[in-house]
């Protein structure tokens, strides 16, 4: 019965942060006369505002409706006795993640960019203002600010949820999901987007990761990977001679479906991430990340064609993916045909990472999550550097013949890699000795659905 | 054969609803020179109505998309052999819906209330002005409220639609529908939000709701208890000693789906709800209302395992709808940390109602609508009144020590319970009296798909 | 083994392009001080651009969500040992047809337009220049253009893969998808958008199409006519005798929900077409599209219940999106009154439609593509020149009691027709006789999900 007091830590936690939050706030209603937060624009200055708030919010709108191509994509991967478990995981984890990144992440992330009201105050290793989007923070620059950045925090939790399916404990899914985007998203974050360190290497322009090719994908991916490594490969995954086996998904139009929502949403994900319609580089961005998705998917079609005689659905799905990710750092910054080259990289780096970690380090990952977001989260950070064209805030890479830009991502690389490696390393380990990572081997044969959440996800 | 005669009525109305619109309209083109109607902004005020335009399509374009929610999450609620029959009905209720409300509910509603061109005429109690969109209100404006608008309309068609499935007769479902969407919806609307008497009630900022708590899911959620109620608990749902049987669901990744697509219309319906861009509380209402929606999921998840032992997927579900539709009157007006209450609250209540419908008053709702829109709908107008802070619009609630505008809340929710309980039994006590609620036994066993459509929803 | 040249040529085409492209745009970055390119707007005039960009791409992505749709509608129609084959055909038919359109089809069709940078040149007939949006064309406001037409473009590719489903080619499908979408389509395009012959027609405005119902949709399903005609009707469609046998679609489930999805991103494919939400009429747009959806799907509703006593749910989805076609070419010239008559008549014509392919000319088409889209676009063109009030852009038709613009639009009719008809029959005459448009019969019988791509859809 761990779990129950688990449970009952997480919930008193929560209900400490609202208290907190309430106390906090009573006096919230003194910042009502400020201009910016309730009365209707005036001037072109307000309109401009109130356009930018529109676009900002319609972006994260969208990147939400990820959310429902993560729990299509997962679903269709998996076993049907699984499937409903990881649609809990799924849906959960953004739940409890959103939550601890109001209460937290949200400050220790952006405090001390000044990119809207009430983040003053963070040094360059970590914020320390906006908690719960409270006193100045309580504005709606702020909250558009958190809400579209939320979505970003909470994506790096079901980027993992897929990877550690079919074998994992949901309530320590949960855990490390308030873990992930209450401290170690955040921190990261921060030395990339919140004023940090990273942000003012001086290489270049600093390091550059436009719209969280590396922050979100590439460290959700790389957290992935720890977490599938060490709670193991699904029973029955490797045959005693180390030998992979085959686990078909029980439905692959939902991973067509999926990874079209996911397309979709990622439109906002990447173009949303100006937080601005008035830079007009938002139809570029938009444009690259669609030719880089397409270029991913028909290279990943050809190569399995050319290699099996057969066109490989779900790998053109996760190859539209991968191109996706690898141009996420780099979208604003690369001129369009550069877009075509990185989706053409990302396919083949796809099916690289895929055979690598099926083979050689036989770590068992049922969607592909860390070869989609990991490896490609991290090709995704070089691309900046030898792609960018000098056309947008001036970040040049090698095209232009100047290499400090890539020395500034490779920095970076080195950082996230060090940062995830450690700290997953860390709360997957301490999560293991204590309240272990797994659900025990009979469960996991008869189903996660059953023994997690008391029926099957279908029945008649 | 009397569903036929019926059949044949609901068309010749449609005809000549369509007949009279051609005759009434012939001459709207006299208009066409008018400045808002077509031609380029030239100045500020221009394109700050053109923002305004373009955000209010935005999101009614994204609560269409609720449409896509509630099939999901409905089919999935019920067995195989009633999927086709509630996408059907789920689908045909916002057509009829939507034409009624444009030839006469739309101006039922919001005639009188200046808010677009040609809706002047209409009184405290009724607006009658804006037919068919035609003459006056055949114009940019009126076309935009009225698209926004209609969303709502059809959204309370499709809450009864869940509540009375398995057993309700299809065409009479349309009826009460068209019923609904063209006079009770309107009528009830025009009070709160057509320039009628509770929006002028003397007490605190007069009867306030902000998207629709009230107006749409409470009476949605009522409607749909004396629906569920009159219609009578689907066969074999209780036994002969009281105690009710669980009926799974078909395909509860349907529920997750259908959930996840709710909430990404719902930022449409309650951030659209200003109608405006320039209102920059947008994005204060678009947070409140995704805290709200994830502290209702983490509450009933977490109350269910601490019963059960057990994660329970549909509830937690349910959870976040519950907190969706009790921020929904409140979300402009309160403060994030209330929102977070809000949602705890619905999340508690959303426990409570089921328990009483199941097991008190025996009332078979198959999706939890009357607890997920009635009960939390009607909570929704209260929060108004309680955690309302002044910062928007003037609005003080308790929490700011005064209780004149709960007062004001109050009269509304018995209102609506008074005007949707007396007319939802009146509509339903003469459906019921003339062509009859119910399909017979026999069909509702062997199921709707076939006895009302003819077939099967799935084959092969 | 004639599949893997061919699949090696693909590629090789693909990768020439690109080597092409890079050549071809090193020097882009020497147009990046323009203004337009990168930098905040300064003024009304560019915050006038930014509104109506982030308008275009707003919408552009809602048109690509109708991917999903498209796809869950497909598939639902399909048996279910065919739905991998066609989601990997509607997937990748928007893959290979976008990067093409890219790299030539743009500059074909908008080449001369002047519609946005480095679409300078280009004559009556044809447009040449913007090719791989490179050189000027390099731009923020092309790459807008591109990417909402871009969508248009591979809608007609997926339009067609519906009717030739459960029997078709995989390969040869991207085949004629790049043929669609880097030649015939771009040249019929061009004549009716890019400034071409039927623009400028000297009668009324200039043949019309608002958003495409002619030449997306129209050309679609006549293409998609053309097909499945020389394709031939699945083994099992037809009896010895004539007579049609009916194949259900295995989850009609997914047809209500892709239809749902569909009428979401038609939204953006009507109103997005004014490219602009300084153009007021954007209101008016989705207003009438959604009245002509519903009343479609009215229409055919009670027709299929008058005569067989059964509420026909698949036939009613396609009734909305018959509507829906019906008004995409008009939907910003005519009052709402004509959209409730256009909606009714694009019922009746579907109606009509399928029972004349299926019974009369014999032609199998699984989905409904050639009636839906073809019949109700062509029917779509003649309807700007009967219910056209001249309220926008002085386009009148018959109802002002004008002829003129009913015979441009029948002068665009027709050429479609001939265009379409006759490059169709020659492309698919062609791709015949020399790779073969058609599976083996045996593996038909099996399935193509296990003949072309190697595994079941479902599994477990």
């Amino acid at each position: 019965m761990k779990n129950q007091y688990l449970a009952w830590i997480v919930f008193s936690i929560i209900i400490a942060f609202v208290l907190f939050s309430a106390f906090n706030t009573t006096e919230a209603g003194d910042q009502k006369d400020s201009f910016t937060m309730y009365s209707e624009t005036r001037d072109i200055e307000g309109l401009k505002i109130a356009v930018n708030l529109a676009w900002t919010l319609l972006c994260g709108f969208l990147i939400f409706n990820m959310q429902a191509g993560f729990a299509f994509l997962g679903a269709g991967f998996l076993q049907k006795k699984n499937t409903l478990n990881y649609l809990t995981m799924s849906f959960m984890d953004f739940c409890v993640g959103a939550l601890i990144f109001w209460a937290f992440g949200f400050a220790l992330m952006y405090g001390g960019s000044s990119l809207a009201s009430g983040l003053e105050k963070g040094n360059a290793f970590i914020g320390f203002s906006g908690f719960f989007l409270a006193g100045n923070a309580y504005d709606f620059s702020t909250s558009s600010v958190w809400l579209f950045h939320m979505m970003f925090a909470v994506a790096t939790c079901t980027i993992i949820a897929g990877a550690v399916a079919e074998r994992f404990k949901f309530h320590v899914h949960l855990i490390y999901a308030m873990i992930l985007c209450g401290f170690l998203y955040p921190v990261f974050g921060h030395w990339v987007w919140g004023g940090g360190w990273l942000a003012h290497l001086p290489f270049g322009s600093g390091m550059k990761d436009f719209a969280g090719g590396g922050v979100v994908h590439g460290m959700g991916g790389v957290m992935a990977f720890v977490g599938a490594w060490m709670v193991g490969p699904r029973f029955g995954k490797y045959n005693p001679d180390g030998t992979p086996n085959i686990i078909h998904g029980h439905n692959l139009s939902y991973i067509a479906l999926g990874t079209l929502f996911l397309l979709f949403g990622w439109f906002g994900f990447n173009a949303g991430s100006t937080l601005a319609a008035t830079d007009l580089r938002i139809s570029i961005i938009a444009t690259n990340m669609f030719l880089s998705a397409i270029t991913g998917a028909i290279t990943v079609l050809y190569i399995s064609y050319f290699k099996t005689r057969k066109s490989d659905t779900v790998m053109t799905c996760n190859g539209a993916l991968a191109g996706c990710v690898a141009i996420t750092a780099s979208a604003a910054y690369v001129p369009h045909w550069a877009a075509v080259i990185i989706g053409i990289t990302a396919g083949l780096i796809l099916k690289a990472s895929l055979h690598i970690m099926e083979f050689k380090l036989r770590i068992d990952d049922p969607v592909g999550a860390i070869s989609v977001h990991g490896a490609n989260g991290l090709w995704s950070l070089l691309t900046v550097g030898i792609f960018a064209d000098g056309s947008y805030s001036e970040v040049k890479g090698l095209i232009t013949g100047s290499g400090w830009q890539l020395l500034a991502q490779f920095i970076g690389l080195v950082t996230l890699l060090a940062w995830s490696l450690g700290t997953g390393y860390l709360i997957f380990f301490l999560l293991k000795k204590t309240i272990g990572l797994r659900v025990p081997v009979k469960e996991e044969n008869t189903g996660l659905d059953l023994y997690e959440h008391g029926l099957n996800c279908y029945s008649g």
